[in-house]
């Protein structure tokens, strides 16, 4: 028999958006394997909402008028102009809050709110978005637990990359030593093109701009801030700290040299932009950083724009994962995997 | 408030007693993180059982014995000559068999007896044991769901390196295109040693069996049979198929030549024994053969021991996990995480 959550969904841009597609294209998929159905009963965007409290909405017609250049808010009998998420979620009778709006690092909003209105409501809830879970880290996993929310953060955490399920799930009931990892894509393609062709730091930048992988203010990447925000999230859960930004010192890679990276090399190591959380003696030290690995590291051939962490234990010893898509359709992938998990654990 | 699960361990071997070594040095972490009590009510090894229905055995005590010399059916107030493990599990009250006795690939047994006792008592079943998993998984699957008695194997496929979690759970929603796996730390080590120095199959394999990382006769591993093996598992089991052994074609190590590595070398690829399953068409060819890798290929860089599995998905690309201690700690490490999902799942 079919388990049926009614899905809301704040944010209706690329992640969104590749989202609904998944829901339309896996939705065979989740009923055979998951006995699950998903019933879209909202999408909210900047500008107001389309809202089908019964049976959900038809998400073909929806992406299809999406990709015409539609606005929800003018979705045939279904769209609303003017609707905010918080009054959506008030008045949408719904089980999980998807957010998928776009991350704020000051002030957290507008997912903010969505959270909030979800835990007064009792909706699970599965965010790619980082902001409110970096800037309130503790403040909203109390109040979940208060509540009885679950609240996943996959899409937040490296997205396909399966950070917190290994750190979780995979290596449940060993303790967790050391976590490294190569958390951001652009910053990784830098230092790999860096080291293939000898190249300085701006050409490998102008490189990876040309070709969409670095943004035009690439800040948020290469000062190691994006780094910084999954480790905080990672170290948080898997080490239960109550982490802010502030406490984590940040060295990005602007000042990574090709002369730093040659020397490297003369000692068989590699250059990485690593966050890491190792605990030592009672305390965890907390930092991200280039790091010169060993070439036997695992996580030294992790190049381009690949991502991995690695986990150090006390009684699996090391497990590395590595890979992973990174795309709206993966962040997507990692949202839809969060909700199977919390509706259909595989176990 | 904690959940108490009550223990039955067959097989008090390296790895039993390894896993009994984690009880005792997990039972704070367990109780704390997890809310489980996982009491030890029985123990079971070839000439009888160590038996204490009320309230389990106490296991630091069985430790300080077995290290001592001592056999289960001797020990203290609790050892009875002669019990078979059937007859453990048809009278000790219990919740979860824990299958920890040496496997055989003929017949399965004794497993094979213990699975068929605890599926009629309704027992969940941890199992290392490949055995009759590897001979009867349709059946006894099928059996499994029919008694509503949950089966979990990691620690046959690959122990603490976490190939099943990571094909069921980190990747769930997408679908899986191909399973690849170095799932043999003996074979690669060998190939591993050919490549670095140049030296012949038997060189390689006498420094291994010299080191203890290969057995006397290291058939299972060189022919690729305990590859197979565990690619039988994973593929059954993610891509829902009854493949019997004789249905995977195998090729073990024992060809390889000194020129062909080299040759591969001039290519820029390495050769790895990969156990594979993957999608063409409607079907899914499933081999064990050694391949020749590209170098960027994300086993390429899993040398010595090291083991791992790299899966190709619709929507989350690839992702590849590569670790996990290969030892009896490793292998009850597995066995404990599989009870955590079953009693404590952490969604």
């Amino acid at each position: 028999m079919a388990k049926t959550k009614r899905l809301i969904l704040c944010g209706f841009g690329n992640v969104g958006r590749a989202f609904v597609r998944l829901l339309d294209d896996k939705r065979a998929a989740l009923a055979a394997r998951y006995g699950l159905e998903l019933p879209l009963v909202a999408v909210v965007d900047v500008g107001g909402a389309a809202m089908a409290p019964e049976g959900g909405l038809p998400v073909d017609r929806l992406l299809d008028f999406a990709a015409a250049g539609g606005r929800v808010e003018a979705f045939a009998d279904w769209g609303r102009a003017g609707w905010r998420g918080a009054a959506v979620i008030d008045n949408v009778p719904a089980d999980i809050l998807v957010e998928a709006t776009p991350t704020n690092l000051t002030h957290g909003e507008p997912a903010r709110g969505h959270f909030d209105a979800a835990l007064a409501r009792g909706l699970d809830i599965v965010s790619a978005n980082k902001g409110p879970l970096v800037l309130f880290y503790r403040e909203l996993t109390d109040r979940a637990r208060q509540a009885r929310v679950r609240l996943a953060y996959s899409a937040a955490t490296a997205a396909a990359l399966p950070t917190l399920d290994v750190g979780r799930v995979c290596t449940a009931g060993a303790r967790i030593l050391a976590i490294e990892g190569i958390l951001n894509g652009t910053t990784n393609y830098i230092l790999t093109r860096m080291a293939a062709e000898g190249c300085a730091y701006a050409e490998a930048l102008a490189a990876a701009q040309a070709l969409g992988i670095a943004e035009t203010d690439p800040t948020l990447d290469v000062a190691g801030y994006d780094t910084r925000n999954k480790l905080l999230l990672l170290a948080n859960n898997l080490f239960d700290l109550d982490l802010g930004l502030a406490d984590i010192p940040v060295t990005g890679i602007t000042g990574v040299t090709p002369a730093a990276i040659q020397a490297a090399r003369a000692k068989g190591q590699v250059i990485k932009l690593v966050g890491s959380a190792r605990r030592e003696g009672r305390g965890v030290t907390v930092q991200v950083a280039p790091e010169a690995l060993p070439l036997d590291h695992p996580l030294a051939g992790v190049n381009l724009s690949e991502k991995g962490v690695s986990y150090a234990t006390d009684t699996m010893g090391r497990i590395t994962v590595t890979g992973g898509h990174s795309s709206p359709t993966g962040a997507a992938a990692a949202l839809l995997k969060d909700i199977i998990h919390l509706c259909a654990p595989p176990f």
